[in-house]
């Protein structure tokens, strides 16, 4: 693999994902990956551009962003790109009143949408609140639908608490998708959009990015499609099969936040 | 298409769907759909065999047929191919000890199964069961299995309960299968080996024999690809496009089982 001067020479914005590279969520919100507070701190006095991006679907943008300045984290709710604020424009652009299949800490970002009458239907993180009974009103309003909208706020497979692995809402959105005989919509990593909005909000272009995740096929793997590098970092749901994935190939593997911000103040923009 | 009697020639054993055939399940054990108690009754007086066929993983064999029974069917246990039983014969082959997401009232049948130390899942039609909590332990069990093997009681899409269309097996096992990137075994219908089984317990070869159900997927295209004929009945979760499926077309369209027989009584066995 070529020298990290070279892989990161050019790098103007760096893209964080939250869950699994800050902090790793859980009971009481979770606790920061050690050497994360500090790192990101040090990203921020630099020259380079920070955005985070995140598929958290469970709590609102706010509730998040303040949990994570409760660690210690230098971050505020307008650096953040959050599929729930996005899937609001899409709702009022296409005149849609969801069923939400939401978890109730979530619900405040859906406050303003008419949900009467429902012509499509929400599925996020619901955590808990994915009842047999819930995923059946919601195939129900699906099924009973000419043109049935699915709307998944991202698609991921499970991710880490501190507890352990959890299922995503992606593997519920199959289940949707499966009985319906439909596709869902993804709004969050890895549809090319989402990445898109979250580079124009921090003024970046896609070869002048990089983006540092835990997930190899939403992080990593989404980033590179739109163009920019992307780095795996060896916490959160990281497995050690992933750096053998056989579809996608980061342009790094490191061990933490720490030591992807070491490297990028090291050798990036350049 | 053929006349009837072309259609239906040297049909000599017959192969019933029991959900949406005989009756539609729901609160209280559900309902007979109409005429088909006395249809099962002209059927068995008829020279044709019979033999049930079914994805039931929510009841044991016992409690179906008692419940069907009670309805006035003449059914017995002997005379019913159920997944459960047979998946029991797949484990004590294998030596596998399965983690079980069932429903209690299936759970009987698993009652000489060992499940200590579980080297697999087997999950079925668990109905309220599938909370979160419990799928994401079965989740859990595969992802700690170094060759996680998932065994699926079916894979249908949803069936019909007086209350209205419900989530079935299949749904959650996609869930699964996109979180753990695996495939699931199916025992039940339309896995191949299924319908043979049947065909063996029944005593007639696929070319004499002819399917009846309600799914037009897994009972007609299932029974089809064995060498079976097939007819879908227009009641349980039959809907008006499944005649202009992209994929199956079954080799009649009938209003119900009571038609179904007059048509084999008067074109069969000749």
């Amino acid at each position: 693999m070529a020298a990290w001067s070279e892989r990161l020479a050019g790098v103007r914005g760096v893209l964080l994902d939250i869950s699994g590279v800050l902090h790793d969520s859980g009971e009481g919100g979770g606790v920061p990956i050690p050497g994360s507070v500090e790192a990101l701190a040090r990203l921020k006095r630099s020259q380079l551009k920070v955005r985070f991006c995140t598929n958290e679907s469970q709590k609102s943008r706010g509730d998040l962003v303040g949990l994570l300045r409760h660690m210690g984290f230098d971050i505020s709710e307008d650096e953040v790109t959050a599929p729930a604020p996005a899937t609001c424009l899409i709702l009022k652009e296409r005149g849609l009143r969801p069923h939400l299949l939401i978890h109730d800490g979530i619900r405040s970002e859906f406050a303003q949408i008419d949900t009467s009458n429902p012509n499509c239907v929400v599925i996020a993180d619901a955590g808990e609140s994915f009842s047999y009974q819930n995923m059946n009103k919601a195939f129900q309003v699906l099924m009973e639908l000419d043109n049935p909208v699915l709307i998944s706020l991202g698609k991921g497979r499970y991710y880490k608490e501190t507890s352990g692995l959890m299922l995503d809402v992606g593997a519920y959105t199959k289940a949707l998708e499966y009985a319906c005989g439909i596709k869902a919509e993804v709004v969050g990593k890895p549809a090319p959009g989402y990445f898109q909005s979250a580079l124009q909000e921090m003024g970046v272009e896609s070869h002048e990015a990089i983006m540092i995740g835990d997930d190899i096929v939403g992080d990593v793997g989404g980033a590179q499609r739109c163009g920019m590098r992307a780095l795996q970092v060896r916490t959160g749901k990281f497995r050690p099969s992933d750096e053998h994935h056989p579809e996608v190939k980061a342009d790094g593997y490191v061990d933490d936040l720490a030591e992807a911000v070491d490297l990028l103040l090291q050798h990036a923009h350049q």
